[in-house]
């Protein structure tokens, strides 16, 4: 069967993958991720202590900053992240907390911070991809500086979307798809092929448990090439001396 | 087997349902839902016009605010709402407009207030199946006082919380069940059994696809009994005259 | 002489009082009280510690948050209280120190809510009334917990609202009276009759001493059945074992 | 007897007063009023329109804001109000509206600023008394404009405090006596005699109507002298050309 | 050469200066300077202790705050100061810590208070030339209270504005001259006739390196003059006992 | 003589600079600029309308709006702009206003945002530089589109920091010279080598006449340099169909 979507891809296709690291000199993790045009800016910065209700108990805490440039979408937007801001942070944050073991990271912060440079859907998994990434090489630092005996990292973890348009399952939806979509869902998987968050969203029609079962299929696919990507930008990375 | 469940229901089991309407003498819809201890009083408001971003459409809005009462948990709670705050009340406006034809609302808002009185888990579940019957109410005064010929609500909406506590999914989980849960998910289904929101959330480690969908199972049965509460509340109204 | 007041009342005679203790089961103290139609509840809650500029003088603080939920009122309130809000927080916790012994409550805060459910006029007497309950049981349970030796309560303490309406003095104006009200008065009396606080506002047209001494006869026998109130519903509160 | 008071007054001697007009070049009405040691520069201001919600009545508003110069108190105060601005500055704006014919005075608003300089007790007094004065000399030059027919002032308006200091009352106590006082009390007066406010605070313990009644004795007489202070800074006014 | 200047000054005349010490009981040191029409009240506050960033390191603070009253402009203006008091009250601070040994102050804040009581151009400028003198007094009554041994002050300074006004540069704009002004300069000078800081903005066409030098001549002899303003006034100063 | 500078530029040397367009598809001009380290996007939209204090007029606006992301500086910066972000979009804006005709602009309004990648000293400088030519692309397109005749841009404009650091004045210093200069000084130029804006202030030390000259003439040699990278980036520019 042909292709419907805008830019001819198969309904189980991704949008070009690009990841680069170190594109900041400061912080200890430094990612940028792409995604066909969505283009997002992870930067993990590691402080120490904890916020106040969290002290005393020797744990850490991992939080997320998600925002938009204002040139990230057409007719600027605004600065303040409102509400929508609001729920995508608590999501990073919340879904990369299942991959890091607080004990062992200690009283220490672990602050990622998402700036969307370029936005045509998917910034939110996109951030939590490249967040992940940040993460690990932040806390690949704090080993190497001899800071941690071992990574607090618990496992790998990418994040997906899909959507229901005009009535088929569709992975990584562009800006165009996502618009007109009747269901939109975000994935977050690990490298086990479990779930770590699952959110569908109906705007219109309610869905059925199968459009909802297709849509975690696609979603498991989409993540092993994700998974691979991540590896391979780990790779890429200089090895520190 | 005998039930491990803290409050000795079954795992299927929904807490006492109590809803009463007409609370407060103001509001268009005025709704008092409780589910075991946990209390939210829902306000169905409606007023002319819509946003700013909205004008001109010829089209209404429906939104919510959601807030708790700082006597309403342990502790006194803050009266700030802050991001768990907006993430709620962001799900109950999304959930409630997928039951209302905005178009036939014309440029009129629909705003629901939904204060927590008392928190025992499951208010945001709470809020949208006690906000359904508020916005019913408040569109059936419309309908009555001739500012409408017809109801713009398209179907009828409940949600419920499940859980996986100690690898058993369980149905809507009280305070204790909830605090150790190893996963977090709440379900809107409409009176087809559709689902209109789907979230699920790993607290720790992740889930498998199986568990997903012991969750989903047992959110069909509980939203089958609580259409009927909402029925027979609705029963129960005096008709006006 | 025939009453002309909207709901039949004499011009001395208060709107039925209702008082209800144990609402919400997490404050210390927490009390429903309704005047006609005003619903409010009041939950006062205790907590170790002092704000910042009265540490290190081992007395204890009383302070008052009053808030009415969005439905109270009709055509929807704003949850952001105002200037109307502060100035009447303000008076309900000035009232309710001048009945607290601060250095027998030890650096101890005692923060009492009221939140408004309905408003027909009266809410901030009826706050202070049913505050002076809230606070007298979560003393109570410090004393019953061993965590003081005896209450810091120092006396018994009251509020009520006057009216000039149409020339005459009126005791617990309700909304209708109250809106059309030439002088809007708030009394806060206690056990003894002596007098805590006195407002009295001009709305419209100035008024005379002879005016005002009416009010605050009217006041003196009002109070008198509001003391006697708050000594039944303490009575019939189950002791704590 | 011989004076008891810390500045050798007698209980029923006003602090020196002296009001200066014209202080401000830019505002309609500008007067700086001194009681004793405090000192409030009031300045009145005109504008076309009205606050949102009165539009359209064809009615006008009058509104005062209230506020410290950092350096007015010892250890400097914050700039930010709080809640005793905002009491103090509904208190002004309720007062004075008591004396102004909203309806003549068309769709425009009057803006009192009251900016203490220097604060020794009375600023909420002082701004009343000099913001009448302010607000008369700004009506003055809209009749001398030619853009009203008459002035909407309705009635000359004074304040005064009064408080009970060691068992006996006061007038117009200075820091030292209301920092000790057992009861605070501020009167609103017209040239009448007749009251427009009445708002008195026990600190500590109750107080008796007797007391109440002595606070007003003494506040009629002290106004008696205000409102005569006021009619000479009037007549000293250079007659507008 | 006749003047063109729009109240008869020469080019290189400043307006009539006029410095009042002790305008404020409570500061450590209070001074009202008056440049023509413009009146700033300028009050220094030492308190214990700095910044949070600062704490540790036995260094000083100190900082300025800049608003003007609302009557201080034609047409009421806001309390809120908004960018361009953010950007003086910077100005303001910096230029005086470039005449403070902040290590021989000690962990002590100094807060300078600048308020417009009257605007007419220059009020940055008089701000710092009052500040310095506000800063002195306040040091003075340290070293006089045996706090510090010596005075932190390490040179005296003033500012002083200047423009191109059609083509010419002139000393100390008034409003007039300001509003039409080609070129607007402040400069910030110590007593050896050093420069501290230099603003200069063209305000529509751009200008020459000789226009600048010229502005830079007329602000050094303007700031001679202002030296012994200061000067003057310190020497007028009532010694302490 | 062997330079000195910590980077082994000679005092008059410029950092490499790289002017990239085109970097975010929806603004209508786009910008990245890098001045050695330092890195900023500018992103120019145009809007309908100008601020309501403007409406009316037939003119236009130019705002600009500065912020770092958080990882552009070591140990995460806060996102909260603070003054020191508002004195510099205050700069940024007046600045690049100088160079253009707001009333051949019409009632619209550029909003430049400044959002520094990567900081490294002269971030200000590189936004006006960078922000001039994201202005020059928003209005071609302007004018590419019909909707103005031509362009309202009447200058060529780009800015330069110096400073003063061990007694030699340097052009373009980064970080580390900046951070230990004693003056620190912002030049704006045009394409005729005018100043447009002059700003040099004294960080411990007052400075002489003569050290400001000097920094005056290495701003006009580096301003030469930065006009020819403009224009480089221009003729680079894809000619639009």
């Amino acid at each position: 069967m042909a292709s419907t979507r805008p830019d001819g891809r198969r309904p189980d296709e991704l949008r070009p993958v690009r990841i680069l690291t170190g594109v900041q000199k400061d912080p200890a993790g430094s990612v940028q991720i792409e995604l066909g045009q969505t283009k997002v800016l992870c930067a993990a910065s590691i402080s120490d202590g904890v916020p106040g209700w969290m002290k005393g108990k020797g744990r850490g805490w991992l939080t997320a900053e998600y925002a938009m440039l204002p040139g990230a979408v057409p007719n600027r937007g605004a600065r303040a992240p409102g509400g929508r801001g609001t729920e995508i942070q608590r999501l990073i944050g919340r879904a990369l907390r299942a991959a890091v073991d607080l004990a062992a990271l200690g009283e220490r912060t672990l602050t990622l911070d998402c700036d969307v440079l370029q936005a045509d859907a998917g910034t939110r998994v996109a951030s939590i991809t490249g967040g992940w990434l940040a993460a690990r090489l932040a806390f690949d630092r704090l080993v190497h500086d001899h800071q941690l005996a071992r990574t607090p990292l618990t496992r790998q973890l990418v994040a997906i979307s899909c959507a229901l348009v005009d009535g088929q399952a569709v992975l990584d939806p562009c800006y165009d798809e996502d618009h007109r979509a009747q269901v939109d869902a975000n994935f977050v998987l690990d490298d086990q092929g479990r779930l770590v968050e699952v959110q569908a969203t109906a705007e219109g029609q309610p869905f059925e448990r199968a459009q909802l079962d297709a849509m975690l299929e696609l979603a498991a696919q989409g993540a092993r090439r994700l998974l691979e990507a991540q590896q391979a930008a780990l790779a890429a990375v200089q090895p520190q001396k």
